[in-house]
């Protein structure tokens, strides 16, 4: 492409484009399918019971008829948020986040596909600035393989993306042909939180289900530690040494304590899990990678010592999570990262774990 | 009592006597259900399937016989434990943290009444040293009521005590007289981890079944942050606002992400819980308390830092979890807590909290 990489000022690695018509990626399913996927009032989606209060978009720019949904149209993101806030490059996340908990496992790999198709064809191919995930069903890991293989050559994606909710921890077995073909890919895995609690999910915290939205969003963090644990447990890291996994939206301040449970338990415990061969802090820093928004604001000392702890300077990227700024502007959120590592959240983070790929 | 508070030296509040024998805990049960009780190869007991590898007592002193638990004789857990470490007070937790998720409610209940009336008759009365908590099975609030009011007034009761191993989040209004109770008779109600994916409890964590100890162990403290989300989102402290809890075993560094998250969502979703007044961690600081024991052991600014996040000077109490010493000494685990804040942590915060009771 020529781009000069030096040039670039952000990459911001959660974007979530909607999708305002399901009729639209009917087009791109199979045709014996697409009654399913475009059917009024929306194709069957798995959602639990939990919807924000009031305005979900906070502080990021709308539309001036005040209806018109703010990422639904490329032209206008590129010009309002991605132009208008210095961002050079944009990874889509979609925001099918029950996908992978949708009991009919058939349509599930079918909305990915179709909206993968949709995705390369609306958003990416017209544009420099957007760059997509292959959206994944987990629960069908043939069909997720088959996803990722695809699309794994097609120069407008960058990583595969499904929902951290999930049946399963996702150390299990039954999941290890997808970060199979993730690795042999060299394709990062994004996980993004929002499907839990809904459809084949367990209750979305540990000791059952929440009662409202605010009791959900505040706990949902858990399920990444969960997550971990049991990727690291089971020894996923040591089968796939090159799988890099992105979290999304989960914060970072609770990663330390994650840590040091888990090595100092690890010391004791290991002959259970022999396959663990390093402290899991080790797998933790070199392969999981954490996304700003929303990252916790705290006093700037406090602050960096979690970015320390955390070892900020290789794993953290800088998200938006665009539209969804209920927790205010992103640029705003990463106001107190020290000037040294503001540079390698902003850009040089994300070139080193996406590469030559966020050019094709 | 006429003891010199001043002179204290240690106050333990999370300290596990053995049951070595169920026929002698069913001599203190109704006559009609003794024989469930004593019963060949001890009472149903829900129990998940994961279990310690090797040695669970770690840095524990033993018995010379190299068989006896070493917690199952109160003289010796005297003299080999609190006298020899320079330990006051010690608060004894039973160990059945899986009682509240035991299918039977009416046994759960037996059993609860039966281990307090054999706590006080032989670890509690004959010693100045030990005080205990009354036990609770919550499944049957009504029955967990009537055993705290039973026992209020018992001198040797300093507070309630739990599995928080639960069927269902505990702010959920099932549990609310349990509460009203505890505030009552101003007895701290205290928590503990160990029965979490066992008898009714939902899977332990968030994404459903670990499948090792190792796993399972470095994620229970996820039990602790939904426990507290859903007491604060549900509006305990509003409705009990002298209720005071305290989390056995969990650490202290994921409570900063917890406060956060719960404060920053809070502004915009209060209007679905309005009875949640004040920002969580407001609630958060002043009602819950924990334990030292397993204290994240940082480098010493890290720790200094998150102690004062989590206002340690008021909030963070010695623990050893006796015998169960596989992370370690307890006494080591404390050892880089700054001195201006070490007294109140092992002697002082106790004081506050549970008052005169300790001298009862």
């Amino acid at each position: 492409m020529g781009r000069d990489r030096e040039r670039l000022r952000a990459i911001d690695v959660d974007v979530h484009p909607e999708i305002s018509s399901w009729q639209e990626i009917a087009e791109y399913a199979p045709a014996g399918l697409r009654h399913r996927v475009g059917r009024q009032g929306g194709p069957p989606l798995a959602r639990h019971g939990f919807k924000i209060v009031g305005d979900p978009f906070g502080e990021a720019p709308r539309p001036p008829d005040g209806k018109t949904h703010p990422a639904v149209n490329p032209h206008w993101v590129k010009e309002q948020y991605l132009d208008a806030r210095g961002v050079d490059l944009a990874i889509l996340t979609t925001n099918l986040t029950s996908l992978g908990v949708q009991p009919n496992v058939d349509m599930a790999a079918t909305f990915a596909q179709a909206v993968n198709d949709w995705l390369l064809e609306t958003w990416v191919r017209p544009f420099d600035c957007f760059k997509g995930s292959i959206l994944i069903a987990p629960q069908d890991p043939a069909q997720a393989v088959a996803e990722i293989d695809r699309l794994a050559d097609n120069p407008g994606m960058v990583q595969v993306v499904m929902g951290s909710a999930s049946e399963s921890p996702l150390g299990r077995r039954q999941y290890h042909p997808i970060y199979e073909a993730c690795a042999r890919h060299s394709l990062p895995l994004a996980l993004h939180l929002g499907g839990e609690g809904a459809g084949m999910s367990p209750p979305s915290t540990a000791v059952g289900h929440p009662s409202t939205y605010f009791e959900w969003y505040a706990a949902i963090p858990q399920n990444y530690m969960a997550h971990i644990v049991s990727m690291v447990t089971e020894g996923v890291f040591e089968k796939f040494p090159t799988l890099r996994v992105v979290l999304c939206e989960g914060g970072i301040f609770w990663l330390p304590h994650i840590m040091w449970r888990f090595d100092k338990n690890w010391k004791a415990q290991r002959s259970e899990t022999p396959w663990v061969k390093e402290p899991p802090s080790a797998y933790i820093l070199r392969h999981f990678f954490s996304t700003t928004y929303p990252l916790e604001m705290f006093e700037a000392a406090q602050l960096g010592q979690a970015l320390e702890m955390v070892e900020a300077e290789r794993t953290l990227l800088f998200s938006s999570n665009y539209p969804n700024w209920l927790y205010g502007d992103p640029f705003a959120m990463i106001a107190d990262i020290p000037e040294a590592l503001r540079r390698r959240v902003l850009v040089e983070n994300a070139l080193a774990l996406y590469g030559d790929r966020l050019f094709g």
